[in-house]
C-alpha cells in the first residue's frame, strides 16, 4: 500500500500532475519543536531546478502543515503536509496517452489497473517523494533530539566516475558545496560535466549514492524479518530508479575470506572509554539485523533515467510497434537530487526502530 | 516482529536449541492438495550435512504439521508447521557464554534485550530459516498451480570463483547435480576444491546467490512502497550474512547510459503473439515497482560465515579483550545451502502479491 | 495509529482547529466513476446546522479531491480529500485552556501526551468524522456496485423514547424525511420535542443507533480476530462518545434458551429459490464471525453528549478543583448527525472485506 | 488474519481435531520470569469438565512451551506454545459432515472456503481460545509486573438470572469459589439449579459476563482508531458466541442526560492524595478511547451455546430441509468457562497498548 513504517509511519499520496502531492505523518511523539524551516530546506534539496545540471521545471514545492501542530509543537497527532503542483501543462503529454515508454511504469500500470494518469508519470513520478523527504526531515529532527544521531548521503559515482571520500568525516557542508552533490573536489567537476555531456547526447545517466548514519544508538532493529539492513533495503528499493542496496562491504566483500571480513570487538580506551567497538566495519554497523553503534554505511545504485531525448523504439496501447520522439526536456541524471531522498528514508526507518526500541524498555 | 507477508503471511518461531523450530503460514488459500513431501525435499536442500561440503551436523528435519490441513487438502485457516530441535549439546558452547563472536548476533542481542540464549546462536541461528524454507515450500506449491510460475536460485560467486550461467534456461536438476549448487560444470569442482581448503584453513567463504522466476504474471507489486523489488529486497536482507541486494542490471547497471539500459518494447510474434515484450531485461521484470512479465532475476550478496577455527581477538561480557579459540568445527560456505532459502522468500513475496493482486480484481 | 482497514484502509487526519481535517483512502478499486456529489451528500448528513435540532456552528465542510482521480475515475492510487476548517474563534475556548471538562477527552490527553490543543475538541472532536464519512461514501459506492449491498443508520432511541421501526424495510427517504432521522412517525417529533426541551434545560441526551446492511455477499469476514461482528464492533466503539455494541437479538439474546435463539435454516423457495436462508435473524447477519446472506442488523449506544450548558465540577490542570461555566451553546443531541457515521464505518468494514475475499478467490 | 495485536501481538492456530492447537506471542518484553504454572492455572480454569456444570468432555490441555525462554526468562523472542487434541474421535461427528448445524459456522465456512472440517467445529471451536488463554496468562504476568494491574471477569447474568456483585471489589477467589463463577451467593446455586435444568431440557443457556480492571495506568489507548474501548470490544465480539460489548454506564446509560451522566473530577484527598479522580465512573475507565486511572468496567453478552440435545430444523449441503437429531451430550452453558478467555483478551489488549504507550515516551 502507500503506507510505510511501523510505529513512524507516513503515507503518502498524489499525482505528478493533479491537486497536489502530501503525506501524512502518524506516530511522531508529542512536544516536539518541529523547525519547519529544515523541512523546506530538505525539500529544496530535493526539487529540480536547483541548477542547470538538474531540471529546467522550476517547482516551488513550499510545504504546507494542516495539522498535527499546536504552538509550534506537535502534538502526537497525525502531522498532514502538502506540496500544491503547479507546473501542470497535461497537453505537453498528450504525446504519451497511447504509449509506453521504455523503462518507464506505463505499461505496468495500465496493464495492473487498467488505468493510468499519463500526464507526467503519475503515481509514479519522482514527486511522489516529496511526501517522503519532509516527513524525513521530521525523522531527522527525532533523531537529532533523542540521541544525536545524523544521516547524510552523497554522490558516490556517476557513470563511470567514482568519487574518493572518506564515509567516517565527510559533512554536510561539503556535500552541499558541490553541485553534484559529490564532496570528492576533483572528481565533482568531472561529474558535472559528464552530465552536460549526456544532456547534450540527449542521454542520461545512472550512479551510486552513498550514506553514512553517525551515532546510533545500539540495539536499533529486529533479529528477523525486520533487521534494520532489511527495513533499510526495502526503504531505498522502494525508491524509484534503484537497481540494488548494499550494506557494509558489500558485494566486494563476498570475495574476502571470514578472517579477513570478522570485524574484530575491542574496547575504547579513549573518548568513551569502555564501549565495545569493532576495529573494522565489514557489517556496516548492524550484526544479527541489530545496530552495534558503528557507523551504518550503505549504498544505493542508481539506474540512467529512463526519461531520455534520443528517439527509442516501444509500442502503443494497441500493440502496434512505435517510436517514442524526443520530448524536448529532459533531466539527465537525477543522482544529484537523490541525497535529500536518501536520507529521508534512512531517518524514517531509524527513527522507526528507536520508538520500537522504546517499546521493548 | 516475526511475521513476514501482508497476505500471505508467516510467522516464525524458535531457537536453534530449545524445543523446536517453527512456523505458521496464515493465509493459504484453501482446497490445495498439499505436497507434503515437497516440503521435506525442500527442507532437505537447507539442511546442514548434505555432503562433506556442508557442516557435519546431522538434522533430521523431519517437518510436522500440525492445522490447517483436512483430508489432504488447505482448509484456508492457520497451517502450523515444526521441526525439533534434535543436536542439544549445550555444554559445547559453554565457552560462548561469557564473549561476543566476532561478526555475530552475540553482542548486539545482548544490548538490544539484556539476555541471551548462548548455547548456539539462538534466535539468529539459521535454523530460523527452516520455517521460512517450510512456508515457502508452500508458496512455491501455489505460485505453480496458479500461474506456472517458478523460482530458482544457485550458486553464482564462492569467494573469488564466478560462474558462467544462462539464467535464462537454468534448471532445478542442474543446480540440483552440482555439490555445491552451481550450475557451471567447469565452475562447480573449483568451487568445491575452494571450500575444502577454506575448511582446512580453519576459514570461511561468501559469495553470490543468482535466482530467476519465471512465467510471473503481468501486475504483481504495489507502486510505492510494496514495490516487488522492494519487498525482495527486503526478504533477502533479512537473512543471515547478506550484505547486498542487486536486481537486473544491478550495481554494474550503473555506469551504462539511459539509452544503452533502457529496455526497448516490442510486440512479440511467435510463442504468446501480440504479448508485450522488452528486448532486453535490464529492469530484471518489473518496471514501476510491478512485475512486467518478463523474468525476474535479482542477485543476493552473502558474507563469509562468521563462525571459523582461527583464534580471534574478540571481548567478553565483563569488558576485558581476550581471544576466541576455534570451537572444533564450522561450516566455511553456507552458500551451498542457500538457494533453498532464496527460492523460499522469493516464493513468499510473489505469493504474497499474486493474492494482493486478486484483491483488486 | 489513525488508520483503519486492511485493503480498503483510511488514514484521517486533523483537529478541529487549525488547517484542516482530511482522509487518505487508500486500496480504493481502480476505475470506478467516483459519484462526488454523494460525498458531499453524506458530509452534509454529517454537518452540525442542519437544523435548530442541531447545533449551530455553520461548517461549510465542503470536500476537495487532491489525488486518485483521472478524467472522473479512479486511479487504484490515494485518495487525498480534505475539508477546511472555517470557525476557527480560538479566543471562544480560552476558559478551557487551564481546565479539564468532564468526560471530555481534556484530561487523558494531556496525561498522554503532555500537551493538546484545547482550541475545542482538538483531535478528540467529533470532527475527525469528516474523514471517515468521506470515506464512507466512496465505500458505499463500492458496494453498490460490486453486490448492490446498500447500509442504512437511523435514530432508534433517544433518552427514554424508542422508536418502533421495521429494520427490513426501512429506506433512506423515511430516515431522511425526519428532523432527527427517526423514521418512526409518531415517535420522531415527540423525540425532536424532548431534544428542544433539552437544549432550553441546558442539558444533553444520549441515545441508540441502528443500523441494517441488505444484499450482503455470503463469506465476508475471517473466522477469528477479524470477524465481521468484531470489526463492526471495533468500528463502532472507535466513534466518539459510544458506549456500546450489540449485533442480532445482542443483549436481550442473552434471556433466551439455545431452542429459542438459534436461527433455523431452510431452502428459500421463492425468489432466489434454492437459496440457504434462516428463518430467524438472531445472529444478526454473520455465523462464526462470516456473513450468511441475512441482513446485517446491529446497534449502537450513544452516551448523552458530554458537553452541556450547566455549569459542572471540574478541576484545572494545576490541581484545583473548580466549576466549569456554560460555554453559551452546545449540541444537545449529536445522534441526530450519527446516521451518516455509522453507515460510513459499516461501509468501510464491509468493502475492507469485500476486497479481503476476492483475493481468497 | 489469525494475529491479533500491535506490539504484544498473538497469532493462534489449530482445528479442534488434528494435531494441536497453539499459539506464537511475539512482541512479549525480555528477562521476564515466566511462571509457567500460572499459565496451566488460566487453560484449567478455561477446559471442559471442570464440574458436572461444564461439558463431560475430559481434555487435558497440558501446554508445552517450545520457545522463547532461557533459563526460565523470556527472551524477548516468539514464545511457541502448544497443547495437543487428545479427544479425537473423528466417528462421532460423522452425521455432521453433510449437514449445517443451526447459528454454528457450518455453512458459512463452507461458502467462504469451499472446504471445511466436519470434525468438532474445526477452526471455529472453542478449542481455539486455549492459545488466547495461554497468551493471556503471559499479559497478565506483564501487567502485574509493570504496573500492579489486575484484570477480572465472572458471571453477571445465566438467562435471567442476575446477580448482584460490587465490581470494585469482587476478588479472584470470590470468583472461583463459585462453581459457576459468579460471586453471588445467592444467584449462584440459582444459576447452577437453572444450568442443570437446562442440560435436562437438552437446551442451553446464554448470559453476561462482567470484567473489571484495577490499577490501570492513565493514557493507555490511541485516541481515533485503536481507542481502548474499540479494541477491547474487538477483542470481546472475536469471540466466539458473543452478542454485544457495553462499557461504563452501557446501552443504560443512553436513557440518561448529560447532567447526571458527566462523570465529574475531582481531586483525591486520602490514598494517593492530589490525584485526578472522577465522582462516577460511567466513562468505564476511559474518555476520549483513553485509560484515566479509574476502573475499567465492561460487559459481554454471550448467545445460548448453539450445540443443544434437542432436534432441529436444518438443511444439508445438496440443498435439502433436514432434522437435525440430538448429538448425545452438550455443554448447555459456556459461561462457566468464559471468564478465563474474557480476562485473557482484556489483558492482552492492555499489554499492547502498554508497550504502545512506552514507545511514545
Amino acid at each position: 500500500m502507500n503506507t510505510f513504517g511501523h510505529l513512524f509511519r507516513i503515507t503518502t499520496w498524489g499525482e505528478s500532475h493533479g491537486g497536489a502531492v502530501g503525506v501524512v505523518v502518524d506516530g511522531c511523539p508529542p512536544q516536539i519543536d518541529l523547525d519547519i524551516s529544515a523541512i523546506q530546506f530538505e525539500l529544496d534539496r530535493r526539487k529540480p531546478g536547483q541548477s542547470h545540471l538538474t531540471t529546467p521545471r522550476q517547482e516551488g514545492d513550499a510545504v504546507e502543515i494542516l495539522s498535527g501542530l499546536f504552538e509550534g509543537k506537535t502534538l502526537g497527532t497525525p502531522i498532514s503536509m502538502l506540496v500544491w503542483n503547479k507546473d501542470a501543462r497535461p497537453a505537453a503529454y498528450n504525446h504519451l496517452k497511447d504509449l509506453y515508454r521504455p523503462s518507464h511504469a506505463d505499461y505496468t500500470y495500465q496493464q495492473k489497473y487498467g488505468i493510468r494518469n499519463w500526464q507526467g508519470g503519475g503515481r509514479a513520478s519522482a514527486r511522489e517523494t516529496i511526501g517522503r523527504v519532509a516527513a524525513g526531515a521530521i525523522a531527522k529532527q527525532i533523531l537529532c533530539e533523542r540521541s544525536g544521531t545524523e544521516v547524510l548521503a552523497y554522490v558516490k559515482q556517476i557513470h563511470t566516475l567514482t568519487a574518493d571520500v572518506d564515509t567516517d568525516t565527510v559533512t554536510l557542508d561539503a556535500i552541499e558545496a558541490s553541485p553534484v552533490r559529490c564532496p570528492d573536489p576533483i572528481v565533482s567537476p568531472k561529474m558535472a560535466e559528464r552530465i552536460d555531456q549526456a544532456r547534450r547526447d540527449q542521454d542520461s545517466l545512472g550512479g551510486v549514492i552513498a550514506s553514512v548514519t553517525r551515532n546510533v544508538p545500539v540495539g536499533l532493529g529486529e533479529p528477523v524479518f525486520d533487521k534494520l539492513k532489511a527495513d533499510l533495503a526495502k526503504a531505498m528499493m522502494s525508491l524509484p530508479a534503484t537497481l540494488g542496496f548494499q550494506i557494509g562491504s558489500g558485494f566486494e566483500g563476498t570475495a574476502m575470506t571470514g578472517s579477513e571480513h570478522n570485524d574484530a570487538f575491542y574496547i575504547e580506551k579513549e573518548g568513551e572509554a569502555g564501549r565495545v567497538r569493532t576495529r573494522t566495519n565489514n557489517s556496516g554497523g548492524t550484526q544479527g539485523g541489530i545496530s552495534n553503534g558503528e557507523n551504518i554505511v550503505f549504498q544505493v545504485a542508481f539506474k540512467p533515467t529512463a526519461t531520455i531525448g534520443k528517439p527509442q523504439q516501444t509500442v502503443d496501447v494497441d500493440g502496434n510497434e512505435v517510436t517514442l520522439e524526443a520530448s524536448g526536456r529532459h533531466d539527465p541524471c537525477v543522482l544529484v537530487r537523490a541525497p535529500a531522498i536518501v536520507e529521508a528514508m534512512a531517518a524514517l526507518v531509524l527513527t522507526d526502530h528507536l520508538l520500537r526500541q522504546q517499546a521493548k524498555s
